[in-house]
């Protein structure tokens, strides 16, 4: 990476973040202490739970927020700022809480993501970019997160970012996926900047370089011997794509006594043509022979190919996991949950609609999970307001918000809270964990759901409840509203 | 902007790219030059044509391609690269040539839209990159597109950066919107960096921020008074909403002589709503007020909303813009087309494939675009051999390259070239155009297609057809490779 100019993504925000600002600014209310939430209404693909991602990207945007001189003379030439807000900026920076449920967790509609404490200026511009960079991993991971299942413990690669939308697309996309579960992906810089293992072996044009497939492959083999996958249908995959690979194999790896190999199916069914290929390679005494195949793959693809009897190891990927193409939006909404009076008192508020759906759960809240003891299984998750306690020695009664008369008693549980404090004041109190370890750690959490939870069809509602304080305060809101 | 770090997106490749180039390498094929196009083979959405976009990023991506010190080590570090290639990327940069078709241009499938000649590792490393910039900013570029026909006239704005995939999907894809023709975008460095013009107002949360509405709009309108569009949907938009509104423009627009305000809806019927709010701030006084709408909008809502009488003068369309998300991806492909023999000699290359469709049309060619002199309308785009020429003085018969007893002849046309040149020996020689210029053109060639291939359902097959002698040469190979 060299060393010329960067993007300030301090300027990626909607204008209206700082037309707001600047008058926040002009009314007095610079200071006014404000909470918002991140939180999204439903799960894409209908799925039973999402996989948060992108705070890491998140925390290096609060991190570097600042308007550099070119910023603020950009700004001053839209002639609709005071001079008074243009000088703030000049030393602008966070100096708010925020509060997240660490990626890689299991998370579900309602319920707070991340939690922003900030002066209202403070909150409102990092408003967009705060939900881009959640919506956007968070989609790829959970979509990532979905194929990954499919393919039943074979491995699953990213190889996506031709198709991506936009270099970031790509970039952080590939990132979200490894999250979701992918082993590795085909983008370099993903690989070097966020250690995402990259890997590759040949296009078609490979092939169609050299005078012969046979000649293509066998250079290969002799360029790359311990690492030879050779994509096998330029021409035609069992007449000559998986013969040419076989003979490849045989003169230049067995000599050698290397048995690690592969061959690459990019088209054609997959299904009958790598049964027929694994049969030819087994023939041939390459059973160590690994076979991918790619090719408009996703999660219902997959399954049918494996319940089909094909005989794949590794599944690449592409368009329509980068781009999540079944549902490609993750619909996380930053919404004002309580702002704090002159004597530092908290205030809910609340945002009301037509559609039940839409209103918001007011204040500041801290949202927990509910595991049953005995199985380690995630039952429920349940919000409370900041200020209260949770006994997990004593049972806990949750009930449905939409429908209090559905009632369930919880004996024997444990309780953890979801999010984690990642700014204090400004400062970053969050210890960041590798990319390794929220992979592995997301693969923990999705095992702790109930595979009614984890189904693709019509999965089962899991519960994100309200406690009775906070249901009783948006009662009272939403009748003080009326 | 600030001066830190940047991405080097030289590394932003499928790492196949560099497996195979340093392939090509030990292969003693680094000098081969190839020939490489981009193209597509299906419009999104089943339209009749899609926007070219993402030249200009193209541009850049090129003139910085290089390896630093970092990306070599990195490499080095995957100890599978020979020394020598690894001293050859310190060197790296691009020598080659590129033809594309200007951004903006309405284009088809299975035409040439980027052409690169260059050194098969040259032209191999830059094909993730090429296509990921192309396709990306010519699948919201057609989206766009789409939907400011649907608009009939009416402003379109693009709101979508908080649902962008990551953050160069918000930042060029507020650019491709604007070259479809949306007047502006609510992403401020996307107006700092590419001149889209950026605006924006107020969220609900400004309207929470305040003791009442009508606080919230009059305080607004006193900060901004010459443009003050009001949020007039955070509670109840006929029974508060607008009269809040208007009574804020009353107080503080009428004493000043101010005519110019405006209201925006982002949530309930927009049809209803909007004829009522209409109707009301009429006979207020307020004929002048522009209404804007926004909520999920797409080409097809805003057709419907027109229809039932929508009152809209402008339309904020926020994901299903920015992601194209009816279909998210554009399926432009990078295909070896020819390769230049030691005499310099150049030889086409076919792809064959099981599937009709993805069969490639092989050799260095040139595409054209046909307009009847007397409509001035685009007829047919003409791919020829790169040594052919094309005499618009007599007739020419075109034929249909899967049905070829379908045949017409054109006498009174014009015929222009569609690619120019954009580098040449790695020398930038295209003179890049402004992006407002991109968008008139952009206007003007829609406006050279005819209605029957712009409809949104069942469009007319706008014809791309082969010259005699590249169908020869097509059929020829075809031979061959059975």
């Amino acid at each position: 990476m060299n060393t010329e100019q960067k993007l300030n993504m301090t300027m990626l925000c909607d204008f209206y973040e700082l037309t707001m600002g600047n008058g926040y600014f002009q009314a007095g209310y610079q200071d006014r202490i404000t909470y918002f939430d991140v939180f999204f209404r439903d799960v894409p693909d209908r799925g039973g739970f999402a996989i948060c991602a992108g705070l890491d990207q998140l925390i290096d945007y609060i991190l570097d927020l600042h308007f550099d001189q070119e910023d603020i003379a950009y700004l001053r030439g839209k002639q609709i700022f005071s001079e008074d807000f243009l000088t703030y900026l000049e030393n602008f920076r966070f100096t708010g809480d925020i509060w997240a449920i660490p990626e890689g967790t299991p998370i579900f509609p309602r319920e707070p993501v991340v939690t922003v404490r900030a002066s209202a200026i403070q909150a409102q511009l990092i408003e967009t970019f705060t939900l881009l960079c959640i919506n956007h991993q968070s989609l790829i991971a959970t979509k990532a997160n979905r194929i990954v299942r499919a393919a039943q413990g074979r491995t699953v690669l990213e190889f996506g970012s031709r198709r991506a939308q936009g270099t970031d697309g790509a970039i952080t996309g590939a990132r979200a996926a490894f999250i979701g579960g992918c082993r590795g992906t085909a983008c370099t810089i993903s690989d070097q900047l966020y250690a995402v293992p990259a890997g590759g072996t040949m296009a078609h044009s490979w092939v169609q370089m050299f005078d012969s497939q046979y000649e293509a492959f066998k250079t290969y083999c002799e360029v790359y011997p311990t690492n030879a996958t050779l994509l096998v249908d330029t021409y035609n995959v069992l007449k000559s794509g998986v013969p040419d690979a076989i003979r490849a194999f045989n003169e230049v790896l067995r000599p050698r006594g290397i048995t690690r190999c592969g061959i690459r199916l990019d088209s054609g069914d997959i299904a009958y043509l790598t049964r027929e290929a694994r049969r030819m390679l087994d023939e041939a005494g390459w059973s160590s022979c690994q076979i991918s195949a790619s090719n408009s793959l996703d999660e219902y693809i997959i399954r049918d190919l494996l319940q089909q009897g094909a005989q794949v190891d590794m599944f690449g990927v592409g368009e329509r996991m980068i781009t999540a193409s079944s549902q490609p939006v993750f619909g996380g909404v930053y919404k004002l949950a309580a702002v704090e009076d002159d004597r530092g008192r908290i205030i809910p508020k609340i945002k009301v609609s037509e559609n039940v759906d839409k209103i918001t759960n007011p204040h500041f809240k801290k949202p927990y999970r509910i595991y049953d003891r005995a199985t380690g299984k995630a039952e429920a998750d349940y919000i409370t307001v900041w200020d209260e306690t949770v006994d997990a020695s004593v049972p806990l009664e949750l009930f449905d918000p939409r429908a209090t008369w559905k009632r369930k008693t919880y004996t024997d549980f444990t309780i953890r809270p979801l999010q984690v404090p990642v700014f204090q004041g400004g400062r970053l109190v969050y210890q960041r964990p590798s990319l390794q370890e929220i992979q592995t750690y997301c693969m923990e959490q999705v095992e702790t759901l109930w595979d009614e939870v984890k189904r693709f069809e019509n999965p089962h509602n899991y519960y994100v409840d309200l406690s009775q304080k906070l249901w009783d305060i948006k009662q009272s809101l939403l009748r003080q509203s009326r």
